[in-house]
C-alpha cells in the first residue's frame, strides 16, 4: 500500500464506540450555567431541550461510549470514509512533506454534520420525542438533520436564517425534499420571532434569532419536541470523533503518524472530531503531534477572543458557558465560510487551546481560497469555503517544509465539499472576493456585554 | 462481505485495460459518412478533430485496449467507484428484488464523465495537441473536461450554451477555476456563431449550435487545438467500461450476478460503461442478463426514433452515422435531464437495440423525480436527473418483483449527483415540475429532415 493514494477500510472498521476526550482531559470542565440565574444548572433543566441519554453522554466521563447498531447502519451508506494522500498536491507545492487528507465530502449531504445528526436522531426516536427543531444558517446542518430524520421517522423543522433561505434556497430544498418544514427566520410562529418582526418587518435574521426560535418552540412543547444542535456541545464533538479514529486505523495502514494535525474550526466539531483521537494520542501515549485549530481572521475567538463566560446565543436566552469567545453580540463580517461565523468556540477546544494543548491560528478569506484553488487543481475535489481554511494552513506547513528541508507529515480534515458555494468561487475567480482583517472595534464593542459570572474556581 | 452495504475495491483493481465491444459486436459496424459528400470517411478526414491514438480507437476490433499509467494514476483520486447494495431502499420497497448500484457521483466534478476526459485529455496531450474545444450543455462535461485538462496542461475552450451559462453558472465557475475559458454560445468568435447572431441578436443558443462553434475552431486551427466529445462515439464508450468491469468485479464480491442490469441514456457513454462489460458475458459467456437502457419520454430517439443515417448535429456539420435518431432538427422540451436531450444515441449502442441486445424504455419526467426523491429518503445520495431515469427503471423491476414474488437482482448506474440540479428538485417538492408525453408532432416534423444516403449494404 507504500505508493497508493487514498487508504480505505472496510465497512467492519466503523469504529464502534465513540472517543469521549472528557476521560482525559488535563483541565476540570467548566459549569454549564444557566442564562437567567447564571449559576450551574441541572440534567433537569437540560431535559426540556435534550434527551437524557444525550444529556448523561454529555457530563460523562467513560473513554468509550458505544456507538449503537442503528446508528452504525445508517454510518454504512459512507463510512468509513477515504483518507487520501495528497500526492500530486505535494508535487505542484514541490515539498518534501507527505500530506494526507481524510474526506467527509462524500457523506450524502456533502460533510462530516451527518456523524452527529443520526447519533442524534436516533436517541431523541430511542427516548420518545417525536419530533426535533433546530436552526441552520446555509443549511449544512440542516440538510445533515433533515436526513437523519427522515431515516429515524422523525418530525423535524428547521429555522433558516431568512437572508439564506432567500438567497441560497439549495439546501433548503435538500431539507423540504427529505420531508422536512423549512420556516424562514424571523417568523410568526414564536414570541421571540414576532417581538423581532414588530421592531423590523424586514428583518433578515440572524443564526442566533434562528437558534432562540428553535429553542422556544422546543421549550415550550411540553416535551412533544427536543432541540437538537450540529456542534459546540461535548456530545456533539463526541459523535464526530469517528473521523479521527479511522483516520488512526488509516495512518497505520498508510505506515505513517501525523506530525501536524490540521482541522478548520467554527463551533469545533470537524476540528475535535478528527484531531480528539491524535490528541488522544498525545495526552496518554507519548505522542507529540501538533495539533492546529485553523479560524478566519474575520471571526478569530481563539486568536484574539477572551477565555470567559459567555452565551452561546446572539439572544442571550441560551446556557451560559466558558469558552474563547469574541462576545455573543459580534457580528462577524460576511465571509463566505457561514460555518465558520460564530462568535464563540467549543467550551472543550477553548479549555484546550487556553491550556496549550491545541494552537490555534488565523487566515484570511482571500488566501484561503488561493489554497483551494490550488488544491483543486491538483487533487480534483472542490472543498467547502470552510474545509479551505484547514487546506490553507496544510498548505502554509507545506510550504515551510520547502523552505527548510523537514519531511513532515500533514494531515488534515477535508470536513465538506463545496458544491453549494459556487458563487463565491465565482467572486474569487473574477477577483471580486473581499479580504477581511480582525474586525478589532467590532470585538472590542461585543466584549463590554459578557454577562458577569460570580462563581468560587471558576 | 455477505451483509455490506457497500463493495469496495483497492486501487489496485482499477481496471488495467479498456474493453472494446466491437471485437465481440453481433452485428457489422456500420460507416461514418462525411456531411457533404454523403460517403464514408477516412481516418485523414477525422485526423483534423482527434488525434490519430484516438481515431484507432475508434475503428479498433481488439477486445482489451491497455489503459496508460497516467491515465490510471488520476483515475485513482476516485477510482474504484463503490458499488453499493441498496439494503434501505430494499427495505422501503418491500420488495424480495436485491437491488445495487455502481455510484459514478463520487469523482471530483460528480459524474462518469471524467472517465473518458481524462483519457481524451492524455492522449491528446502525448499526440502533441496543444489545446481542446468542445461543448457542454449545462457544464457537466466541460466541467470534466475541464478538469481532465489542467491535470495534463492543455488549454481548452468551452462553448456552453448561452441560456445555461446565465442561468446555470455553477459548472461554468468550476471549468473557469480549473482554467478553461468558457463562452457563452453563439459567440462573435467563429463564421457559424457570427451568422446565427446576425439572423438573431438574442439567440439562447443549442447544444448543436455550440458543437458547430467548437468543431469550427478546432478545424481551422492549423492542427494546434483538436476537438473532445463527451458521448456517442465509440472510443468514448469505451473509455466508461471501467465502470462495468469494476461492476463485474463487485457483483462476484457480493456474491450474486446480476439479472438486470440498468443504465439512462442520452448519447450511451453511462449506460455502455455500465451494461458492456455484462453484454460482454451475455455475448461471449452464456450470461442472460436483460440489459435495460432508460431514457425520457420527452426524448425517446431508442423507443420512437428510426435507425437511419442522421447528422450527429443539430446543424449538419458534424458525420453523419447510422443511428436511432428523432431527427437532427428535433429540439426536446425542456426536461431538466439535459444529458439526456440528444436527438440521437450512439451507433453502437443503436445497433445492439436494433438487434435486440438491449432492451430501451421511455420514462416520463414526474415519475422520475418520485423515484429520485423516494430512492433519497433511503440511501442518502441526491441523483442528478439523469440518472434518476435509472432509478426509475430499478424501481419499477422492484415493485414488479414484489408483485410477482420474484427474487431478481437488479444492478443499475448511478451515473452522478444532482447537486446542481437543486432547482429541478425545487420544483417537484413545489409541485410545479411539467410532465412531458412523447411530442410526436415535433418528431414527425424533424423526420422530414433526414439525409439521403445511398450506399450499397446499409
Amino acid at each position: 500500500m507504500g505508493d497508493s493514494n487514498k487508504y480505505i477500510l472496510d465497512e467492519s472498521r466503523i469504529p464502534k464506540a465513540w472517543y469521549n476526550i472528557n476521560a482525559d482531559l488535563p483541565v476540570p470542565p467548566q459549569p454549564v450555567l444557566h442564562p437567567a440565574t447564571k449559576q450551574p444548572v441541572t440534567p433537569d433543566f437540560l431535559s426540556v431541550l435534550f434527551p437524557m441519554s444525550l444529556i448523561m453522554q454529555e457530563i460523562s466521563t467513560e473513554r468509550w461510549v458505544e456507538i449503537p447498531e442503528p446508528v452504525r447502519e445508517v454510518y454504512r451508506l459512507w463510512r468509513p470514509t477515504p483518507m487520501y494522500r495528497a500526492r500530486r498536491w505535494e508535487k505542484a507545492l514541490d515539498t518534501p512533506a507527505h500530506i494526507y487528507y481524510k474526506y467527509e465530502g462524500v457523506s450524502p449531504v456533502g460533510s462530516h454534520k451527518p456523524n452527529t445528526a443520526v447519533a442524534q436522531a436516533y436517541f431523541n426516536k430511542a427516548g420518545g420525542t417525536k419530533g426535533l427543531t433546530t436552526e441552520t444558517g446555509a443549511g449544512q446542518w440542516g440538510s445533515a438533520l433533515a436526513m437523519a430524520c427522515s431515516f429515524f421517522g422523525l418530525g423535524l423543522e428547521v429555522y433558516m436564517v431568512r437572508v439564506s433561505y432567500e438567497q441560497k434556497p439549495y439546501r433548503r430544498i435538500i431539507m423540504q425534499n427529505f420531508g422536512a418544514e423549512v420556516h424562514p427566520s424571523p417568523t410568526d410562529r414564536t414570541t421571540f420571532g414576532r417581538k423581532v418582526l414588530a421592531e423590523d418587518r424586514h428583518c433578515p435574521g440572524s443564526l442566533g434569532i434562528a437558534i432562540s426560535e428553535a429553542v422556544e418552540v422546543a421549550a415550550t412543547s411540553n416535551g412533544a419536541k427536543k432541540y437538537s444542535l450540529g456542534s459546540v456541545l461535548g456530545h456533539v464533538l463526541m459523535h464526530q470523533t469517528v473521523i479521527g479514529l479511522e483516520s488512526l486505523e488509516q495512518m497505520e495502514l498508510a505506515g505513517e503518524y501525523p506530525d501536524v494535525v490540521i482541522g478548520c474550526a467554527g463551533g469545533g466539531s470537524n476540528f475535535a472530531g478528527f484531531s480528539f483521537p491524535f490528541l488522544w494520542k498525545n495526552l496518554t501515549a507519548g505522542k507529540k503531534t501538533r495539533i492546529i485549530a485553523v479560524e478566519p481572521a474575520a471571526c478569530p475567538s481563539m486568536t484574539k477572543g477572551k477565555y470567559a463566560f459567555d452565551y452561546g446565543d446572539a439572544a442571550a436566552t441560551a446556557p451560559i458557558v466558558k469558552m474563547l469567545t469574541l462576545g455573543h453580540t459580534f457580528v462577524p463580517p460576511g465571509i463566505h465560510a457561514g460555518g465558520l461565523r460564530y462568535h464563540g468556540m467549543s467550551p472543550t477546544v477553548s479549555a484546550l487551546v487556553d491550556h496549550g494543548d491545541i494552537e490555534a491560528r488565523a487566515v484570511r478569506q482571500l488566501a484561503t481560497f488561493e489554497a483551494a484553488v490550488h488544491f483543486m487543481k491538483s487533487e480534483g475535489i472542490i472543498p467547502a469555503p470552510e474545509s479551505a481554511h484547514a487546506i490553507r494552513a496544510a498548505m502554509d506547513e507545506a510550504l515551510e517544509c520547502k523552505t527548510n528541508g523537514h519531511r513532515r507529515t500533514i494531515a488534515f480534515n477535508l470536513s465538506g465539499h463545496g458544491h453549494f458555494d459556487m458563487m463565491a468561487f465565482d467572486a474569487y475567480h473574477q477577483g471580486r472576493l473581499e479580504d477581511y482583517d480582525y474586525p478589532e472595534e467590532r470585538v472590542k464593542e461585543a466584549m463590554q456585554h459578557l454577562p458577569e459570572v460570580a462563581l468560587p474556581g471558576c
